[in-house]
């Protein structure tokens, strides 16, 4: 199956054109090659790996329908001795202006041209064994969720709950966490991007948890709410809105889906409620090789959301000083609907 | 004294321009922001962090010297509004030729001009407060080697050493790793840049082990060697030829020194054991708010090495298939020499 997505990149309409993949992601969708130095050139007649020789063995080892090449001097310089057309494809978004100077530099005459993100636009629908892994990593988070439930108290810190957490996705198998766990507690719940601090939980608090695993490259993530006792009246209302608003995103998901007609399902039902001004971030992104990936919910009006494609839903409302609320899911989308990959419970969960 | 790096910044010869900083270290080097989403421009009346709502509240906590401002659209967009200049110097090493292609489209007239890596220049040789946090990375990195020597027995895991060493340094108040750890075993020591596997230590094993602690944003960067038993002839030989080429490439180190110099010492000491073909990477890198930066010890033949300058001391020797050895050290070069910060033994310690 993977060895077809480098013909799947030439398959685009990229005629007799070489192609320059600088992004490591995407060089590792392409050749299976996760080094933290390499680029993958791929001509009309043959496909490159190009690394240096601290990789040499774990690019011989990871590498699939590809040549592996090591460089004598620069990786750009041995790139540019394999080209072997006057048309050169680039990743734009991704390669710096300094060394798109330094190809025309040595080559003043090659054609450049932007992939205007062929590869991403491939990785957006995943394949089985993607989804498998993607399923692997968001059942480790909600095994992990369920552990951290039973560790919150008022007295442990935003920093140890963190800690906490990734040590038990380590243990529980995950290669890594997918990203820096979000753990705000009490008014920092209104932070939407908070950092885990040395605040202590206390008695009362919202406690707001987004975080996820990173298994074989692919990620999870997962936002769930808990508090420290019983909740108070405004807690229990804001939370139950956010639940609500989530759930019927997730409603709307199913094949073929407008992108901004979930975003706005989920906007709508906030705005009923006189919560949108609250909402002050995206519905949701795409999950796979990175944790934030193609489709947005946001600002992309003409985007559909196809089967296979893996999308989080996390909308939010923040009240600023006093607290906020996020529910996610990593989901997948099928031809009716959706199948969950964070099954866990949506309540506003009690600790301590 | 952060107040003074933007006015360092200024004081290089920029003129009248303005200058956009999109390296998030940089940014968070020239401003105090750590957050995953800001740009920052500094005009001739002014300088500005510009970011979105998400990080409305973690940027003004976190920021000296520069204006917020939260984007309304793009943060490029709003950045181009704050322009006054006819002149903006860019960081073309890593701004990419899609964003450069926006700033032509919307500011056609504009002359752009690169940086020249403007900022890594300022940032190789560290403040007192800088050598402070690194020094303090470096502590937690020895104190964790100290605990993870007693750890270490045959029948464990590459992968289950860099978890416990992991979590030893999160335990001891790092915020982070400094990066994947490298734990090898066995033959797969031969492997520089060895990701940590499944593979279980057995008697007589090599252990190398690379790793670093990140606090604050900056690093640590150390490597030392283990045996599991008794060592065999050729691993004391190995060990020894390189822990000796380590002590002599940091005894070349002084303020104003030629890195290429430091690099010669290093590689003909190998040379006239016979071991210099197996010596395949170089000498060591800056440390600091990145795990690599400026100055590296090879290829750059100008280079000199000025008081209190972090930088890594780490020869190896591979043997291909067999095993190898690694020695290195995160050091602050002083007036007359260098004062270590992963102050630890070098010998080749017997574990299990």
């Amino acid at each position: 199956m993977k060895q077809s997505r480098l013909h799947q990149l030439r398959a685009q309409d990229v005629e007799h054109a070489c192609i320059l993949i600088s992004n490591p992601v995407n060089i590792r969708y392409l050749s299976g090659y996760s080094g933290s130095n390499g680029l993958l050139l791929s001509t009309p007649h043959n496909s490159y790996l190009i690394t240096d020789t601290r990789y040499a063995i774990q690019s011989s080892n990871e590498c699939f329908d590809v040549e592996v090449v090591i460089a004598k001097s620069s990786l750009l310089a041995t790139v540019l001795e394999l080209v072997d057309c006057d048309h050169l494809i680039i990743e734009s978004e991704h390669m710096s202006v300094s060394t798109k100077d330094s190809i025309l530099t040595v080559k003043p005459d090659l054609r450049l041209q932007s992939s205007h993100k062929l590869v991403e636009k491939l990785r957006v629908v995943k394949d089985a064994e993607e989804i498998e892994l993607i399923s692997a990593a968001c059942a480790i988070s909600v095994a992990a969720l369920e552990q951290i439930a039973a560790y919150l108290r008022p007295g442990i810190s935003e920093r140890e709950i963190a800690r906490h957490l990734e040590h038990t996705m380590l243990e529980m198998g995950a290669d890594d966490k997918a990203f820096d766990s979000i753990v705000a507690t009490g008014s920092n719940t209104a932070i939407p991007h908070h950092q885990p601090s040395a605040r202590l939980v206390e008695p009362g608090d919202l406690i707001k948890i987004d975080f996820g695993a990173k298994l074989s490259g692919y990620h999870s993530d997962c936002t769930r709410m808990f508090v420290a006792g019983e909740p108070s009246q405004w807690q229990v209302e804001l939370h139950s809105i956010v639940q609500q608003c989530q759930e019927m995103a997730r409603g709307a998901l199913q094949s073929g889906v407008f992108a901004a007609k979930v975003d706005s399902v989920a906007r709508e039902f906030m705005k009923s409620h006189g919560k949108d001004h609250l909402f002050t971030h995206g519905l949701g992104h795409g999950v796979g090789l990175e944790i934030h990936e193609d489709p947005f919910f946001s600002s992309q009006p003409a985007t559909t959301i196809d089967t296979n494609t893996v999308v989080t839903v996390e909308p939010g409302a923040y009240v600023p000083d006093q607290g906020g609320v996020r529910i996610e899911d990593t989901v997948v989308v099928t031809q009716v609907g959706y199948k969950n990959l964070t099954d866990f419970t949506y309540d506003l969960i009690t600790i301590g």
